[in-house]
């Protein structure tokens, strides 16, 4: 059977998927949730195939459940983000939220822009687009709008097609954890409104916030719908659900829903969860979600300053992840490779890196990174994960 | 923003997604089950989202649960179609299959042969990959193979690209309601061997059996995996499930998954389907599907005889429709307009015609058709849906 074209690419595609965590192994790798604070679904489960079978086994919209577009519609806009129903697409999870604005955005070699290091699961999905990829730095306060400006400025000189879009996860960014400043977010917005290029805002762990200020969302400060945002329920509710949303102007949805080859998300997991809501278990699962991520994450803070003290890195005020810089010349592979040997499993920082050869502007992706989630361990696993991340230290 | 590329043709898709039934309206147009069959799931949603929960509310394997992965590969190997556990991908229902197929096989301006008419929900998919179609027509045995050569014949002496693959629904066809024969069958899997053309056989109603033989699938009868099968549970439990999967060679499976973008297909569907399977709850299931859509055809054909006696069709020994021939010069879009006014919906024929005016070897879609499910109505609501449909015809 021939295989050609963009469909080739998958031959060459990373798998990113996340894989359940071994037995034995204690699971730093993973966005999975903790396990004890999965929710309790079997009333809304009853509720959703008793009195709303009708509408649960059934097709139903592919824009979504009415109501469930009213509360995500509501949601935003307690978040601050001006939203309507209609610009509103409940899709099967964040990832195919990206992966239906790039069937609609992108073509063969288009450019787009994310930062280095990036999202790794949706690095995949815009290579399988063909996408190129200009990659821009990350310091404390986030995505570096001045390189973004001087590759916007370069290939407006080049006479070359300006990148399709911007993609960024400002609060608890994954992998680095950097929640992105509010003077740093205007001059995002401003600068992609003044080139007419959209921002797609990817937010899960917004409501994962342990400590500081609520920043305004990108689109909040965007007029004219140019920031398109991706929500998903997989860290306000639990990852199966896969259930998520796009935000995006009205005629954009429009084409999303035509692309959507689908007979409606789950109309099943969607009223489950609005069953969920309307029982009000939502704003105490946050707050438990809240208060065990940042026990976690001061359980992995303490642990790595106590036995990696040699290794640095910036500690996240939400989020599931902790960015390791090794020192210079400690490959984070060999690291993963021997962690995973020690009984811990630790993702490489380079994957993280979209870096396209063939794009001439990217540097080779630094090689002494690893990413450490404290979502899914325990705080005794993660004391004993660290202690198990060390030995590989000492191994070298 | 700007829309470049494949992804304009967004604009010109017809939208296609199964409305909900109106209130006073008598749903003869969508694939909706009838609502007094829809199995009560509760049960195992308990223990989905109770002992299964730390399975149900985690990210999944995008290949699907390994135990609906079996239970699919041993329900098909009953079913006569040997495939394993690895040539098996679950997705998000069968058009999620179509469309990772497209992707994978796809690219823009391709030919692929498609049955006059064929699945109408399929046709937006493969034109938004840039599909040009090889349209056949069918006759009371199936598929025309004859100009299925003829079609390659002829590419083969013009020296242009084949067809990536055909695409046909053996068992009970939408909307034709046609099953191939045996001998067509065979024809047709020889026929696409010989020419290392891939067929994708998608058969969601083979199991809604009113009658007669159960024909070999077309998998059964191919050797060296040049059939893929896009199966759902949509006909064989209900349409709101959205899982399905693809059988297909494990390179390609492995290829599916790295383009299937996601966290796994729902995992907690997925359980609740096995925990029904594991009560035993499927064969009583499908049996009431059987002997309640077969009483559904009984009525359309009795009513459509004595109501609409000039309108031709062949009886459907299974699945959910009837493909109706009007008398020539009557167009099925007026006859769907004014039914639409009597209270009754049905689709017009032509919307299940590919036909692209850019492929010279097409003829002009017949217009002179009207497809009618019988699955959603009651038998009372039938003879009342065919009676106003009658009075579409009256008013002209």
């Amino acid at each position: 059977m021939e295989i050609t074209g963009l469909a080739r690419r998958a031959a060459s595609l990373s798998p990113t998927a996340a894989a359940p965590p071994r037995s034995g192994m204690i699971g730093f790798d993973s966005g999975h949730a903790f396990p004890g604070i999965l929710p309790d679904l079997r009333r809304a489960a009853a509720l959703a195939l008793g009195e709303y079978r009708h509408e649960t086994l059934q097709y139903s919209e592919r824009a979504g459940l009415p109501e469930m577009r009213e509360w995500i519609a509501a949601h935003m806009c307690r978040d601050g983000s001006p939203v309507t129903v209609d610009e509103i697409a409940v899709v099967n999870g964040a990832k195919h939220g990206i992966e239906l604005l790039c069937r609609l955005l992108l073509d063969e070699g288009d450019t787009i822009v994310v930062t280095a290091p990036t999202y790794f699961t949706s690095i995949p999905i815009f290579r399988s687009f063909g996408a190129r990829f200009i990659e821009v730095e990350q310091d404390e306060e986030g995505i570096d709008v001045e390189a973004i400006k001087a590759a916007l400025d370069s290939v407006r000189r080049d006479g070359s097609r300006p990148p399709k879009f911007i993609y960024d996860i400002p609060d608890f960014h994954n992998p680095t954890g950097i929640t992105t400043s509010r003077r740093r977010r205007e001059a995002l917005v401003a600068l992609a409104a003044r080139h007419s290029i959209p921002v797609i805002e990817d937010s899960p762990y917004r409501e994962v916030r342990f400590e500081g200020e609520v920043l305004p969302t990108l689109r909040s400060l965007a007029s004219g719908g140019s920031v398109i945002s991706v929500g998903t329920f997989a860290k306000l509710v639990a990852p199966g659900l896969r259930i998520g949303w796009i935000a995006a102007p009205v005629d954009l949805i429009r084409r999303i829903l035509l692309l959507k080859a689908d007979g409606g998300s789950s109309p099943l997991v969607q009223r489950i969860l609005l069953e969920f809501f309307r029982a009000d278990g939502l704003p105490a699962h946050i707050e438990t979600v809240r208060a065990t991520y940042r026990d976690h994450r001061d359980a992995m803070v303490t642990s790595l300053r106590r036995h990696l003290p040699t290794v640095e890195f910036t500690i996240p005020s939400g989020g599931y992840y902790v960015w390791l810089r090794l020192p210079e010349g400690v490959d984070g592979e060999i690291i993963a490779d021997r962690a995973a040997s020690e009984g811990v499993s630790v993702i490489a920082g380079h994957r993280f890196f979209a870096a396209d050869a063939t794009y001439p502007r990217n540097r080779p992706s630094p090689r002494n990174n690893v990413r450490v989630a404290y979502s899914h361990a325990s705080p005794t696993e993660i004391e004993e994960g660290v202690k198990r991340l060390a030995r590989a230290f000492v191994d070298r």
